[in-house]
Formats: C-alpha cells, sequence, structure tokens
C-alpha cells in the first residue's frame, strides 16, 4: 500500500475547498444513523487514548499515532447529519433541540473539538508521552463542550 | 486549522508501523456495533460517489475527493471488530461464519477492497472524471467481494 497515496488524498480534497459534507440528500433516519455511527467510532478510538491519558491503560505510542489519525478523519464526519431534515426522524436519538435553536454555539463546540483533534494529531507525532496525554485530555474536555449542552443526560 | 498537520498524522502513524487495531479488549457486542459503524460511514461516502459513476447524481470532483479520503481511514476500521470474540455476540449480524472458518479468504477480499481504496484516493486527485469513475466501479467492484462470501443476503 502507497503511504504517501492517502495523504495526498486528503491533502487534495481539503486544498480543493473540501466538500465536508457527504450528500445532503439522505433521509432523516439514515442522517441519524450515520452521526450516531461517527459517534460509535470516534468512542472506539478515542477510548483507548483516553484510558491512557488516565493512567488506567498502559500507553502505547503507536496505537496514540494511528487512534489520531483515524479521530481526524471522525471529527470531520458527524456533523451534516445535524442537517435541518434530521429533526423529523423517528429513531432514538440524544440530540437536544439546542442543536437547531443555537447554532453558532453548536458549531462553535465543533470548532473546538476539531481544533483539540488537530493539536492530538500535531503531538501523536513527537512521541512525548505527557504532551500527548495533555492533547487527549484536551480532546476529552471539547467531547463535553457537546455532550454537556447539545446531548441528553445518559443514565 | 492546519492542513498539513492532519497528513503528517496518518504519515506518522503509517511509518511507525501503524497499530491497525484500536483495542482488542472490546465486549463481543461492542465490536459488532463498531464495525457496523464503520460500514455505515463507508456507505455514506462511498453511496454518492457510485451514483456518480453510475451516472445517477451528478458528478462532482470536490466531493470524489474528499469522500474518497474519508474512506481512506474508514477502510482501515472494522476488520478488528471480527476478532474471534465477536462471535459471541448476542446482537443481529449478518456475518457469516465463513469469515472465521475461511480467515485467508477473508483478509484477500479485505486486502482487494483497501487496495481499491487507495487506487481511488489517488485518482481521485487527477480531476480525470472517466479514471474516478472507474475506480470507483473498482472499490464497487470489490465491496461486493465480502458481501457476496461473508455477508448474509440483504433481503
Amino acid at each position: 500500500m502507497n503511504k504517501r497515496l492517502l495523504l495526498a488524498g486528503l491533502a487534495f480534497a481539503l486544498a480543493a475547498g473540501g466538500a465536508q459534507t457527504a450528500f445532503a440528500q439522505a433521509k432523516p433516519e439514515v442522517l441519524v444513523k450515520q452521526r450516531q455511527a461517527a459517534m460509535t467510532l470516534q468512542g472506539k478510538y478515542f477510548g483507548p487514548m483516553a484510558g491512557m491519558a488516565q493512567g488506567k491503560v498502559p500507553y502505547n505510542a503507536e496505537t496514540v499515532a494511528f487512534n489520531s489519525a483515524m479521530l481526524d478523519a471522525l471529527s470531520r464526519m458527524p456533523w451534516d447529519g445535524f442537517a435541518a431534515a434530521s429533526k423529523d426522524a423517528t429513531v432514538k436519538t440524544a440530540a437536544l433541540p439546542a442543536i437547531w435553536s443555537e447554532p453558532a454555539k453548536f458549531q462553535e463546540a465543533q470548532d473546538n473539538f476539531q481544533k483539540a483533534v488537530q493539536n492530538l494529531v500535531s503531538v501523536s507525532r513527537g512521541g512525548d508521552e505527557a504532551a500527548q496525554k495533555a492533547a487527549i485530555g484536551g480532546v476529552g474536555k471539547t467531547c463535553g463542550g457537546c455532550h454537556q449542552n447539545f446531548r441528553e443526560k445518559q443514565q
């Protein structure tokens, strides 16, 4: 597998202005399913890193690097799933109405998360365990930025 | 957002040998949920491109570039979710026993898919519509390579 290619692909996509949305004509239920899938996978790749930052899981630099790279892509995926059309979904969702009544605040929370992920991606190259754990903690805080205000409290 | 950083993150992860698995100690049900989430998102980003290749959706080079980049990451995500432990999951899954009884064939199908995605990522930079549509078709064929032999027929 050519490792340079996959980097170049994302570089090109972003340089070109990056259609940051896959396709906006999905059914409401599909939008919900897709955004929930993105959150599920953010959990898959962030969870082990959070465990490392908390000292519950042995630190592993390779896992931090790989999981950060996956989180980089995943951090871009949920947001178009909160399109206005998704409000009509008849499936279970913990999304709160504030998502649509406070769009600027919701956007800010997304931006904070994406910035924190970019910071983690950056330090994931450095091999400095302390800096990486701090960056992981920074991402964790921004998860809360959305979950506290825009998601129903989980039991 | 620093566009170079996110590329460098994945470059580093892969150059370092890349732990291609997030963390192997999840519960069987979680493994199933995570791998299904990855498939859901592959559909989200591949679907519009398949539509373009089939002439059902207007061709858009930016969407091809961005969606290919997302698919690049997503193409790496489902496989550790098929760990042997996931066979014990009590949730609904279309995964067939051949996944575990024919691991070499399953691996080959994964490899074919990932190679086809890398090819798509490569040509997604070129702006040649015909080549991109051909590469999209190539990915579609390799989806079938798994779905025909390793997934229950969908109704």
